[in-house]
Parts: C-alpha cells; sequence; structure tokens
C-alpha cells in the first residue's frame, strides 16, 4: 500500500510548483514563466490579481492554446487550493503538449503569504 | 511522467461535477441529480444548505444506502474542496454501484457563486 | 473507468487520518501519535497551533528525520486541506520508511469544529 501511496504523492506533486519558483523568475529579465488566471468569473469579482497575471478564464482556455508559446512554462491558478479548475486548465496545456504547472496554494495563498498582486 | 500526470488529471477530474451541470438539472421538472449535504456538522451549525440538498452525513451514509435510488445520479458536497469528506463518501456510493459525483468547489464555491441556497 | 476512480479514491483517502482519531489518542496516557505543523511561516505568523503538536515546517524535515521516532504514527497538517505542503511532508515521511498521515481538514478544519488548540 506504501508504494501506490508515494507513486500519488509523487505524481500529484509533480503537478504543482512552489511560489518561491515563480517569485524568483518574476526578477528575471526575461521570464521563463508566464502565470495564467484561470478563474471563470467577471473581473468585478476578481478585483485583484498575481502581479503580471494573464487573465486566462479556464472555459476559454481551449480556444485560446494557439496563442500560447511552446517555449515558455505556464502556471495556472484559480482562488484555492483544492479546488478542480486549475487543474481542468493543467489537463487541458499537458494534453497540448504545453510545459505547465498548478500555483500551489493557490490565489488564496499567494494573498495570504502577501506577496505581489495588482487590481485588475 | 507527462503520460502519469495526464492519467491522474483525467481520473481525478472525472470525480467530480460541475454547478452548472447541477444548477441546470434543478430546472428540470424531473430531476437527475439528488444533491446530497455529507457534512457530518449538527444542523445549527450548518445553518444552510445548497437549494433542495439532502441532509445525508457521511458518517451515516453507508447503513442508508438502501434507501438511495439506482436510478438517479448523486452529487455530493462537503465545506470546502479539498477535504475528505465528499471523497469518502463518494467511494461509499461508487462502491455500492451508484453514478455518483462529488460538487467541484463545494459549499463554499457554491455560496461564493451566490446560488440557490436555503436555511435549515 | 469506476475502477479507476475506486482505487485513486482509496489511495487518496488512505492518505488521511480523521481527527477523531488523533483527538481518542490524545486523550491517552501514551500516544501513539505525534502531530508535526508542518507550515513554514514564522510563528509571529502561525500564533496558534493544534494542542501539543510540534512545530516541524516542511521546508527542514528531510533534515531532522534522525530526530524522529519510527515506533511513533506522524500526523502532519498545514493551513488548509488541499494545500500541497502536507503531502510533501508525507512523501518525505513515508519514503523513510515512516508511519505517517495528513490530518484531514487540517488546521481550518480542526479549528472550525473548536478542538483543542494553543498559542504559540
Amino acid at each position: 500500500m506504501n508504494d501506490k501511496k508515494i507513486e500519488l504523492l509523487q505524481t500529484y506533486l509533480s503537478l504543482y510548483i512552489d511560489h518561491t519558483a515563480v517569485l524568483a523568475d518574476m526578477d528575471k529579465e526575461t521570464s521563463q514563466y508566464v502565470v495564467l488566471d484561470v478563474r471563470n468569473a467577471p473581473a468585478q469579482v476578481k478585483q485583484d490579481q498575481i502581479k503580471g497575471a494573464v487573465a486566462m478564464p479556464a472555459k476559454d482556455l481551449a480556444a485560446h492554446l494557439d496563442d500560447l508559446d511552446k517555449s515558455k512554462t505556464y502556471v495556472v491558478y484559480d482562488w484555492t487550493a483544492g479546488t478542480t479548475l486549475g487543474k481542468a486548465a493543467l489537463l487541458t496545456l499537458l494534453s497540448a503538449g504545453f510545459d505547465a504547472y498548478e500555483l500551489a496554494s493557490a490565489l488564496e495563498g499567494w494573498k495570504g503569504m502577501h506577496l505581489p498582486i495588482e487590481t485588475i
């Protein structure tokens, strides 16, 4: 049973990227990461987002894959950790051959740690 | 590794149903979905629930499977996404041969989107 | 597909331990469980913790495995359910041969149920 647990944890955790990696990349002249805000809510509900994020609602993602750049690494986030929207966006991106991760702890965690956000 | 990620995401996401599917079904004369509130807390703590939901605490579910209808599709929800209670209820239902899903984003998401609730 | 769902749910749920098991163990003269608070935040941000928990930030865990006791069962928790920190700590512990679980519903759920905490 422990082997199954370990394999599940390894695969599950490999879906995620930590805020520290995203933050470090923000300071570089040429960013490797493109942060996608995949929340489906309208802008007035969202109010703010991770600094530099690109709004790409999960429901519109499949129709906009041609606008994305295969040389970049995409980082998707939803309101909170544990929801399915980020995972759905991630599945779309990985299935289309993109390098992509979900942001661990999501927007809630990012704001809880007082990391850079911007109003929208 | 990407194959493993994609397979995990596909299976994980197949456990969930979106609020839009549940909402659309609520408006039909004959509902296909039965929404089960599987929170274990007493009613005074719960205060409100998704409109039309049936209270079926996860701890009591296994003893009440005979009261359920195999022709229906069951949708379970807990307080928030990412907890284990909904998954435990879902495992009980699927193992007993029921068609069942967990509500993506849970009660927290449902209320955050101002979808129909009722006091209990 | 149902077989895959059931297998995923079984493995996923086997990673978790319920608050009732942890609470019952707290009342025993000799506790089997050691609760590890794996939050990485500094103490002033954490403010309080589960009563009797040992602070062991996830980032420091791998370097402190020799301080742990293989005869005990470790229970890790993060701020909320659905984050990856608890799972990362759990993977470290299971891979090193420890008996370990993540606390279902995390600190948020524990406090929401008004279970014993202590200031730090």
